[in-house]
Order: C-alpha cells, then structure tokens, then sequence
C-alpha cells in the first residue's frame, strides 16, 4: 500500500514524488517537506474499519494514517506479548496512547477549568519524540538500512536509541560537547555508536549529515525528514479520540525546531480533510523568552531570524529551527497565536504540574502551561474555551532544574524539628 | 463492598478483623499482616464480569480484586479524559498496564528464548512502586485521612509523591541524607512536604512513624502497610493476561525489602484459588552479592539475619528486609529459588536490556535479568520454561550507575575520526 502520493517543498513548492527525496533538491536544508497521501485511500479505510472500532492502543492504530507500509490497524496489540506486531512486522517498544487527563485542581491553580493535559512522559524513551522515531526506524527497516542516525542535544537522540534497540536497527548518535550526563548515559546504554563530537550543536549536525551521506544510513535529524511530523501528529489524533471524538478550541504546544506543533496541526487538518471532523482548533505556539524566533516572527508578519538562545529549557532551546516554515502555517492557518514564557515562569509551571497533578516534565515539557496561563491572563484563551496542553518530555531527563527550587525542610531525628516545618509552610 | 475479611500475621499466625491494625499488635514490626478476601464474592465477580471482557486499561481493571472499596471495572477508561475514573471516584494517573514484551535479540543474547519482559518503567514515577502508591492513596481517600507519609530512599517516595499529587491528597516524605540528586528533585515537585532526616534510612523511617502517628497521617511505609502488596500483585495478574491467559514456568522478581515478590505470589495464588488457572509459576528471588540476606536464608533454610547492604542497585540495596517473611514464602511455597548476581552481572545485564530491546533500566531493574541468565547457566531454568522477568524502575532514576561503563566515541569535526572510531568497534 503505497499511500503517500508526493512531497511537496514549503519554500518553493515543488512538488516530488513519493520515495524519491527527503529535502526538496532545489532548496536544500531551507526545503523541508509536505508529505501528502492517497486521502480516498484513507477515507475507504477508515469507513471499513472506524477510528472508534479499533482496538490497538499504539501509534500504530493509525497506521493508514502514516507513511510506512505493511502495516495494518488489525495487529496484535503492542506490548502484549503475542508474535510479532509493532514496527514493520518486528516487535517492538509499545509507543503512544499516552493518557490525557483533566486535573480539576491543577485547572483552578492555572485559571483555566477548560484545561487538559496531554502526557507524553510515559512513553518508552519518557518523551514525546518515539513517536517519530517509531515512524523514522519503520521506515527504515522497509528501506533495507544499514543503520539509522542523528545528531541532537537529547530527546531525539535517546529515542531513537531506544527504538531502534528495541528491533535490532543500529543507531549512530552524534551529540554536542555539552551534553547533560544523564541524557548521554542513556543514550549510551542503547545505541550501536555515540560520538561526542568537540563542537556545538551545529556542529553534530554537520559531522552527522556527512557521515549519513558517507556510509549510507537512514536519516532521522529533526527537521530534515518530513515523516518524522508524521509520527508526531499521532498525538492529536489520540487527543481527538479521548477528548470523546470532540475538537478541542486550543493545542498549546512548546516550541524549539517546530516539528511537533507542525505535527499536532497536520493530524487535525487531515482529520477535517478525511471528513472525520468538521473544525480545526487553534494552535498555540510557546517559546521561551530567551529563544524565541518563531514567537517573533509571528509577531512581525514575517520570516524567522536566527538568535542566540539561552533558557534553562534545555529541548527546546533552538535560536535556528529547522521546521519553522512549517510551524508559522500551523500557527497562521489555524489563526492560531504565538506567546513566550520566563524562565521563572517555567518553573513554576513545573511546580504546577507536579504539585497539583502529580505530573513531573523537564522545562520544556512544562513550557506549554506556562504559556497558557499567560494567554489565559490575557484574555487570548477564553474560559469556556477547551485548551489541551501538550506535556513533551519527562522531568527525570533533566531533573537538576528544580535544584534551587525545592523547598526541602532538614530536619533531625526529633518531631519538634519536624513540626518547626510544618509550621513554617 | 467490604471484601476484605481479615488480616493474618505472617509471625504468630493470628488474624484480625478488616481495617483493625496494619501491624500485628502482638508482634510489632515484625508482625507484618496478610490481606485475605472474601474470595466465593470475588468468583461471583469474575463470573459475572471475566477478566477477558474487560476494557480498562490500569491497574483498576482487577478492582474487584483489590482491597479498595467503590471501585468497580466497568469505570471509565484511565488516563482517557472523561468524568471521574482513576482512584476512589477521583480523577488519577494511569498505572499498569505496562507492557510485556518479546526481544527475540535479547532471547538469545540471555541464552534463553523464552523469555518475556514485564516492563513497569513506563509507569507515571517510572517504576512498579506506583501499583502500590495507587492502592495506598485509594485506601487513605476512603479512610478520610489527612494526608500520607513514608519514609524511602526512593522509588517508594517519588511514586508516593505523584500519585497522591495527582487526586489532591497531600504527602509528606522523609528521606534520608544520602538521597541522590534526581530522585530527590522528582518527589520536590510533587510532594506536599519533604523532610530530610540527619541520618540513616532508619533514622528516617523512625521519624517517620513518630510523625505518622503525631499527626495522623495515613502510613505507606514499605513492608508495613499490608495492602501495597496488594496493588503490586496486579503486576502479574496482568502478565497471566498479556501471555494469553497461560501462567508462565518462572517469574523473576528483583528481591529488596520483599514486597514485590511476594505481590507477584500472592496474584498466581489467588488466580488458582479463585479458579481462573490450575497452575502456579514457581519464583525466582534475584538480589546484589552486597544485599543478599534473603538469599541466604533461602539457601540455609532459616530465617533472615541482617546483613549490611552494599550494591550498586540503589533500590534494592536493603541489608535488613522488613517483609523478609512473605518473600521466603513466596520462594517456597512455589517451588522456587533465590540466586544472588554481582554488580558486574547487574552492570551488563542493564547494557543487554538497552542494547538487545531499548529497555532502559535502572540497575535494581535490570537484577532479574542478570538472576534469570545466572539461573539458565546453572541449569535451574530450562531451556523450554517461559521466564517473565520484571522490570521494575527506569534507568533515568539513576542513570549515573553507567557512568563509566558506556562507550563513547570522541571525534573531531572531520569523518576520518568518525570512521576510527566505527573501526575499532
């Protein structure tokens, strides 16, 4: 079933066909992708086997949604240890259908009673990225590959080690200099090769796109291949079908590269398109206020201009996304709007999320929160409005983040210690 | 629905009422308490209501198997946003149901094919713990309790903190001195209170039962509480699901304080008692050559003698097991067995389970593993017998445990130091 029909260039709009490239030839790193499909496929399919019927609880419940092959939504379930089902026929890690909850105390804390939340820290790598890795190392096996690379600063990275561990593809990450121990051990405990690259991120990124090219292994850099926005609009499309097959009014989503809102916009367009739904909700785009590219070009009608990043939200600290195009349309089609968030309003919004829903997210992961209360504050989301926010990643990738802000009582090995404590909250 | 009928003391055998005493009054702490049901009501249940018609997805699936009351299995689904759903009426975190997967690659890295891994690092705090968290909040919401306390190094604490944060019950955790970093920060941002005790894990664990006691609150202390047992047998109830209904040869259970063990005992017994299977698994009990006291009483026929603890498995890394009882007779009772792994063993089997299935475990999580390929090797495992192996904590709660164990390759910014490096592999 060879569902995607062609590519189409966000910069030139050239159009390619299906298998052929991965950035538009004409554009180079400026030409990322629009993958497009058979939509009279998907629609017959989904008549003969609804959305509502089906029974997988993985990505993989939309496989005729996707743009790998071979498999279809009447497989084994995943994670339930039957022969084979998963990635391409191999078995695999059991990746998305992550819950979305409503925590009416954390809806009050936030101002916003309308509010859900999206929980990706549960899945295998603790981030919502194994989605596109998922999709990227099917892709992958189909193609025959070698091995399958990228170079990133964490969540990209560990998931794919994790996934393509978890079927027998080799992986070969590329990371910068400065990555954080935790992130490069786990990477490091799954991955074929880990190279530490003396440089920056940039620099990864062009040791990792030569050695691609060198030795011929399947391409999983962000913002590159455009299927990777594939995996990621399973996402919304969870969203649509726990929310009880209702549109919500906002998806809040953080922002560094721009491949996961593009993602999120993409699943709710398609689902209008294949007839499912008869509205798209509005996309809310929130960027740290120390990397925020995408927020000002929002702002100023215009392109995104490259800047120095600098927040404590290590995921999405991106002073020159790759998927900006992308992301600007999802903002713009959607009439959609863009808000960016302190530092110190980060934080707080991870106290938010662990303290009133029992949610622990890295900076980022929290950053949507954060810039819902900020829209909430300033009349943008209205109260009766639905907001679904998307939570990206697990606090435990980062977890040194709260170091100054925990507040911890040391006590001795007496009770009057413990109550001075408790008295003094 | 009062099913509970009684509690019977591991130590004297004698048996108290429902919700009298968490503790045998007779025996103190060494008194811990066997939750017994009305099991002719429980068959009622599953006759009305089989396990195999059931469509939620989290631990409250077997509701009618626990000791929580107002819980039935026909709830709305967990983690999927809609009225209510979770703990005691109130909107909670998804747990269990977490995946039982089939590597073949890793089958035969373990030398043994039939092997399964039951992996609980996809729960909300990343480990098992939170089967337990869920049924101890439950049971305090329900007792009206003010809040809920425990002393941990750990896994117990974080999972504490999360899940009483996510239904709005205050917790209030005590940790002593040595806590490392990031399981610190992790129950910071969700608990209530957290008390850093001047000393030992029992010193903190004393104040923490002076403080439980001074102030009321609801006690979820590991190895006292009798019904975290019960939430962790769900663990393996799922496991006779997820294999098809069938009870496998051997289930192996990384052995620290007791309690899982003897949760995953306690649920095949029921299961037999309540004439869903004519078999039992026999238990294979794994711990550190550092942390081993249930290993050697299980080998010399006896009881418990403290041992002082040292591994690198932080989480079971317990010289003095409180519920040493249950977890020999889980050993026994099932004809089972106990092996002991060095940290090395331990080391290499947390590679294995990244490299071999993208499963990253915390070192205590990867135990079984290293106890089962120990056991294939001296033959106590049968090539053909189906060994599920638990996974109990993810690896990001501890990950500087691979800190010189992994392999990194450092390259300069040119492919020529990449291709050394992918030589010399």
């Amino acid at each position: 079933m060879a569902k995607v029909t062609g590519l189409t260039c966000l910069k030139c709009g050239r159009r390619h066909g299906a298998g052929e490239f991965i950035l538009c030839p004409d554009c180079g790193l400026d030409g990322i992708l629009d993958v497009e499909y058979d939509y009279d496929a998907i629609k017959h399919s989904l008549r003969r086997n609804p959305l509502r019927g089906r029974a997988e609880r993985s990505i993989w419940r939309y496989a005729d949604m996707l743009p790998t092959s071979g498999l279809g939504s009447d497989m084994p379930e995943a994670g339930v240890a039957q022969s084979g089902g998963g990635l391409g026929g191999a078995a695999g890690l059991r990746i998305g259908w992550t819950p979305l909850y409503k925590f009416p105390r954390l809806g009050r804390a936030a101002r916003h009673e309308n509010l859900y939340i999206k929980d990706d820290t549960g899945n295998p790598s603790a981030s919502l990225k194994d989605r596109a890795s998922a999709v990227a190392v099917a892709m992958a096996l189909e193609a025959g590959a070698s091995g399958i690379a990228c170079a990133s600063t964490g969540n990209a990275a560990s998931s794919l080690a994790v996934v393509s561990a978890s079927v027998g593809l080799e992986s070969y990450i590329f990371v910068p200099k400065t990555i954080p121990g935790p992130k490069l051990y786990q990477i490091g405990a799954c991955a074929e090769g880990i190279f530490r690259v003396d440089g920056t991120y940039e620099d990864a990124f062009e040791v990792a796109t030569a050695a691609i090219e060198r030795w011929g292994w399947h391409n999983r850099n962000c913002g590159i291949n455009p299927y990777l926005v594939e995996g990621k609009k399973t996402c919304s499309l969870e969203i649509y079908e726990q929310l009880g097959y209702r549109v919500p009014d906002w998806v809040v989503v953080p922002v560094g590269d721009g491949c996961i809102i593009s993602g999120q916009w993409k699943a709710f367009k398609e689902l209008r398109l294949l007839g499912e739904t008869a509205c798209v909700p509005r996309m809310l785009a929130v960027q740290a206020e120390g990397a925020k590219p995408i927020v000002d070009a929002f702002l100023a009608g215009g392109d995104v201009v490259p800047v120095k990043a600098s927040t404590i939200a290590d995921s999405i600290r991106v002073g020159q996304p790759r998927n900006w195009r992308k992301a600007l349309r999802a903002v713009r089609e959607s009439n959609g709007s863009a808000v960016s968030v302190s530092d110190r309003e980060i934080v707080e919004a991870m106290l938010l999320l662990g303290k009133r829903a029992g949610v622990f997210a890295e900076p980022a992961g929290a950053t949507g929160l954060a810039g819902l209360m900020k829209a909430v504050t300033t009349g943008l989301v209205a109260p009766e409005e639905v907001a679904v926010v998307l939570v990206t990643g697990s606090g435990l990738k980062d977890p040194s983040s709260l170091e100054k802000e925990i507040k911890i009582c040391d006590v001795g090995r007496d009770l009057a210690s413990v109550e001075r404590c408790l008295r003094s909250r």
